[in-house]
């Protein structure tokens, strides 16, 4: 029977345990301001590894940065009604631009009222789209491309860290095209970025596809999602791409000059990811001894332990460490330098290994006197932390031979993190279900972890699709997405009895 | 006669030849938000190249990032009384989270106003102190060394791009120490950080030195800066780090048991730079054919016009643009690897070219057919644009040549921008005025361009310093810092008549 690292298992309270692994793992702790984390260093660096993975990305795809403003004034809002629909029942309003002392007191200061709100952004389609009406005149103009990466504020009543946060930082893409087709070419495009990056660089397999009508973008003709399975079987969104048509050109006045000199609407996507994928991370990759990072967005790759005794062998094992860690920093794996710690901390050397064990980092080292003396390192795979025996498996191995293999070691970890998910994700998704009662019977006969079902459905809009909805929610069920390249459909909508049109994903969701 | 490409000079009217420079290179624009601004990319890619070089830089001296909430409650700001006094006049202040729909009309839910106001961060000490008063607990625990890169907002009355603007883009460095010792080495540690990243990387020469009591941050027991002279002689703060003792570890309660087992109150810093940077880039390297870049931040370093005449030729043309430009990227210059463009766009090459020119690319290179069939290039270098007979200096080069020394040439411009801004400083600091009279004199008589004088004072502080202070106002002077290493002093102050103390620098200011 293995003592795992933290107090409580995914199989005994899976909330628990993922409140456990953000705290153990020093990701991110309560701020102690309603609704906002403080994102600690080991989870900001994950993220900054998330930014800068993915901003290659999008600029490889022909986007630049920009910054847009954190205020937008209420008026931008009332623009577009479907939009502020979605989203004004969420949103902090800056009323005030000043605090006085009143009787020793500090309150706002009732002489300072705005005389029009600024509401802080909840996403930025309106002041980006106000931009856009400047930038815009002729087709020569087109296409804009431009991304941001930002905090966005969203209330929210009920938070979890990473997940739901009345705050979170995100990157937020948008576009402004002369056609439809070249619109829903980057949707997609994006949405491929969005998909080949969750599965390349944080080993976490997806389902790409289109979202029903009910779960739309406020404003959008079109939204795509990618979904990733958590180990709990629910489905977390960890993307979305929109195809927004002419709803933001008409509400901020996007027009330019065709080449025949004809007046047109622009035609507009937005596309976002946000910390909320570090959430997917923990929740895909975690297990009952913390966080495993996959390499390509560990902070550090590989950790040196040395194990001190305050004698004077110190000396040369920091020594000995210090030409590993050198060593290390001139291997390239999977397309960059190797990143490697040196842990000289004044603090005791086990406490450290599990220390980065639960912070889920690739790869522990721990270096002794004896390892020293032999030429050797002691290597902790974080993917394969325990012997078939239950033991702790640390691995004696010739320091050159180690360093020589450490890149293709860390390749194998992001790969071995990728298959199992994967292998979990295709092993979750029960097809064949083809009744509502049979639905319901999965989901309640499944225990805890039911996985996802793909049913066959006739598509229903408005109406029709609520009432869906409902029977849905009443089993704590959601809609995730129509995936794209789904087998064709052969049978009846598992709702109406219609004649299916295609397939659509149902489950459990964050 | 020079034909310039802006039409007003520095000399004509430095205001509005600094706003058509932010204009006509493209890098930001009013927002419609009122005090906040869009970066548009060529903006925020110089800002993205200080990100990077600096958090390096900050990450090399031991630093780690977070991020903390954007929102600061209220009740926070009152435990700190002097802090407050600075900040309270000029902060967004957040009442309410909710919208709604009244007579169709988008207004302020008046149900949902929050109980206790969050103020939008205009920097983050109240609310990082409160982390590290969770994070401390022993010596074992600090010091506590971390950096956020953020946006933040100041409530300014007078705004003006890049370098006053409510919402702005910083980085702010918060750290808590066991030792005032450790907390004053490691203030005037991240000042060097400053100073040495503007020399280096932004070509900009500074004075780094102490700010007088009144320029303090509100809560320091020291303020340092960093001071660049802009081209009108002005004075930019452009960087500061700050002592700040106890104030904020007494309101925050920031504890530690120190080796002897007893508790002592932290000793904390904390330091930052901004997006005024940016503002400082132009006023020191901008000429009056827009701005210069200098070559370690610009977004791209040398960009490739091909001239296209939409003919049979274009498609050579293009192919020996696509091969230089990926010769280019295989150099390494300063550092990195070079960043060449390939300008395609479907403009005429002489629009192309001068935009750049605005923009300030460090080398613009010309390729049309004639150079294809010689194995040429046209080079134009943004730090000599002109030739002696005022015409455009476009240098017809072997292609391979090019490559060979286009390293080289980067590193050349970049000590070429460094070394104008260098002698320019060094001979506008005027020393041995040794009476009020004289500096009123020089300031009065000097013209548009006194530059900075460097005065002898007896460090007055409380009502006697106001005083003073209010005799520069006067004349529209302010005291910049006393700087590191200035002479040592060798008469009266200039105030007072007392014996002096030390020499600090008094100007103009932005």
């Amino acid at each position: 029977m293995i003592k795992h690292a933290l107090n409580v298992t995914r199989e005994a309270d899976f909330a628990a345990w993922y409140q456990a692994v953000i705290s153990e793992a020093d990701l991110a702790e309560e701020s102690g301001v309603r609704g906002c984390m403080v994102i600690r260093p080991w989870g900001y660096g994950i993220w900054e590894r998330i930014q800068r993975l993915l901003d290659d990305r999008i600029k490889a795809t022909g986007h630049e940065n920009c910054y847009f403003p954190l205020f937008i004034p209420l008026s931008y809002f009332e623009k577009e009604a479907e939009h502020v629909d979605g989203f004004a029942k969420e949103m902090a309003v800056v009323t005030h631009h000043r605090l006085k002392q009143v009787d020793g007191k500090l309150v706002v200061d009732p002489e300072a009222k705005l005389e029009e709100p600024l509401v802080v952004r909840p996403t930025s389609e309106t002041v980006i789209g106000a931009a856009f009406s400047r930038w815009v005149q002729s087709w020569r103009d087109l296409p804009v491309l431009i991304n941001q990466w930002a905090n966005v504020v969203r209330w929210e009543m009920r938070t979890r860290m990473f997940l739901r946060t009345s705050e979170f930082l995100w990157q937020e893409g948008h576009t402004a095209h002369a056609s439809v087709d070249e619109a829903r070419e980057e949707t997609m495009k994006m949405l491929e970025v969005y998909r080949s990056f969750a599965e390349d660089c944080l080993a976490m397999p997806v389902v790409a596809g289109e979202k029903p009508e009910n779960e739309r973008f406020p404003g959008a003709v079109s939204t795509y999602s990618i979904e990733a399975m958590m180990q709990d079987g629910k489905a977390l969104q960890a993307g979305t791409s929109h195809f927004l048509g002419t709803t933001f050109s008409s509400a901020q006045n996007i027009k330019f000059q065709n080449a025949e000199g004809v007046q047109e609407l622009a035609q507009t996507t937005s596309w976002g990811v946000s910390t909320r994928m570090i959430g997917g991370v923990i929740m895909v990759h975690g297990d009952d001894d913390g966080l495993r990072v996959p390499p390509r967005v560990a902070p550090w790759q590989i950790v040196i332990v040395p194990m001190l005794r305050d004698t004077d062998e110190d000396a040369a094992v920091l020594a000995y460490c210090k030409g590993l860690q050198a060593d290390l920093a001139k291997q390239s794996a999977l397309g960059e330098p190797v990143r490697a710690l040196l842990d000289a901390r004044p603090a005791k050397a086990a406490a450290k290994r599990w220390g980065w064990v639960k912070k889920g980092a690739p790869v522990v080292i721990e270096v002794g006197g004896r390892d020293v003396a032999g030429g050797n390192v002691s290597v902790i795979r974080r993917d394969r932390l325990y012997r078939e025996d239950g033991k702790l498996d640390s691995a004696v191995l010739a320091k050159d031979g180690f360093v020589g293999s450490a890149a293709a070691l860390l390749e194998e970890i992001q790969s071995v993190l990728h298959g199992q998910a994967r292998e979990r994700l295709d092993a979750n998704i029960v097809r064949g279900v083809d009744s509502f009662d049979s639905l319901k019977a999965h989901f309640q006969g499944s225990g805890k972890y039911p996985g996802w079902v793909e049913v066959q459905w006739a598509r229903p809009s408005g109406e029709a699709l609520d009432k869906v909805v409902e029977r849905l929610k009443a089993l704590k069920l959601t809609f995730r997405n129509v995936p794209l390249g789904a087998a064709p459909v052969d049978g009846a909508c598992i709702f109406s009895g219609e004649p299916a049109v295609e397939r659509i994903l149902v489950a459990r969701a964050y």
